[in-house]
């Protein structure tokens, strides 16, 4: 698969045990190939891979390759706090067919930049699955710098990153110091909604997103917009979403998509606990937002 | 049991495949109970409990329960990033005996402090378990303010806070602000070895330590003097570990401690992957320091 255009990332409808309802899955995952998305990126962090076991993971990803058949690529989480259990992820996903694998840098005790490469690079050899690097310093606490992106980027697999969000004004030189720290070919892409309009014109080639989990026609028509070189008409659809942008920053774009999708019936599903539902008042906040901007 | 005095928190010795070493965990708690601490702080954080499975954690917990016998109380760690996990851990700890659960603030996606009360409230009602709150901000990047710590105080079965250290400047005012939030009884704790001598001057009831997991002794005299009322022998022995707490720092305490026991030949266990073991100039330097201390 390219990492490039629109990947969506969805929500993983779970039970309170934790097993995952396949049939709501198929579900997000038909409306997400029907929208035209580039790619899925299943069980992400917005579809809470840490809380999953590994049976369930694999569950989950099986029935999202059924449902997805040959329409669109899907990039699976296979991040864990144990490097042999990111292995073992990595390889039931590439033995099930997915793309290419997400690796995060998970971590309860403090990782340094060697030991991320080590635990990488070790599930790139052992795995064979291509793989994006997963950096995603709001959950994980860790933070790949340009030297270790750099090096990891040396590794055979590691093809792409998935940087957090940048400030629009920290943007272009953030894409510039990792351009000069890979190899040709090596993709740079983006994630945190709200900031990634500027990113991709900046020059961003993916753009890993939560909003298009659910709502993807929104998303795709603003990678089109900077694919088509019409950057006001991008940052004019991102604009129009700025109510939804302040919901994901007040209450976490996990909380407020989970909302949404039990608005729109698509699951009763809540996020896994200790992470509790919004409450009633943020519900019917979201359930203005999602009326005035026509999500549906 | 009653949360004071010092707690010792040993390493888990367990194989690549996070399997554990159940005779080498059996001598590092003959070692703590010879030594006479007032309890042992089995599965904390410097025990790599997120990076053991249930049923590893059971035979840990069995195995320490069994040698420890009657002489020294065990509390164990319980957290888990699910809620249901940690009632399970919770539950398992209280069927094999242990006296009491450290329930951590583990987390992903970022917790707001009422998921972390209901998480912790959840584990206290359904298991029964005395309940040791452990801040640990430095893994778990969760930080129980005063206002958190006083509503989950009355919870009942939630006796103790384990707190992080503060700085010697801050730490009697950090304790008087939890005392004011908090019922008579509720014990207040702290950690981080290299603050823990002028915590525990000021007043912290428990020292819940790393070194004393491995070298009781050492801290045991500490605990002694302070009870004494000695506080300038007690800053003196503090002063003469220096050069172990600035390896502690440099390092991390449960990389250093690894090293230690490896040193010893306690154990060959390394930590867990992805984290590495200390390389041959670290440790190196650890043999320095553990000749000059004359730590054995």
């Amino acid at each position: 698969m390219r990492f490039s255009g629109l990947s969506a990332f969805p929500i993983t409808p779970m039970d309170a045990d934790g097993r995952v309802d396949l049939p709501a899955l198929r579900r997000l995952v038909a409306r997400l190939c029907a929208a035209g998305v580039d790619s899925i990126g299943l069980l992400g962090s917005t579809g809470s891979y840490p809380y999953l076991t590994r049976d369930e993971r694999r569950r989950a990803l099986h029935a999202a390759l059924d449902e997805a058949a040959a329409r669109t690529p899907i990039l699976v989480g296979v991040g864990a706090l144990r490097t042999d259990e990111a292995v073992r992820l990595a390889q039931d996903a590439r033995a099930a067919g997915a793309a290419a694998g997400l690796i995060a840098a998970m971590s309860y005790t403090p990782l340094t930049d060697d030991e991320v490469f080590e635990h990488c690079a070790t599930v790139a050899r052992e795995s064979g699955l291509p793989l994006c690097l997963y950096d995603n310093p709001s959950t994980t606490h860790f933070r790949f710098g340009p030297a270790l992106v750099g090096r990891l980027s040396r590794v055979p697999g590691i093809v792409a990153v998935k940087s957090p969000g940048q400030a629009p004004e920290a943007v272009a030189g953030h894409l510039a110091e990792l351009r000069a720290a890979v190899p040709p070919g090596f993709s740079l892409g983006t994630s945190g909604d709200w900031l990634a309009t500027e990113a991709l014109i900046a020059g961003a080639e993916a753009w890993y997103s939560v909003v298009a989990g659910l709502f993807p026609e929104i998303a795709v028509a603003i990678v089109r917009a900077v694919g088509a070189g019409d950057a006001a008409e991008a940052r004019r659809l991102d604009a129009r979403l700025e109510p939804l942008w302040a919901l994901f920053r007040e209450f976490s774009s996990l909380r407020v998509i989970y909302a949404c999708a039990n608005l729109l019936d698509l699951t009763r599903a809540a996020p896994p606990r200790p992470i509790l539902p919004l409450g009633e008042a943020a519900r019917a906040r979201v359930a203005e937002v999602m009326r005035a901007l026509d999500l549906r």
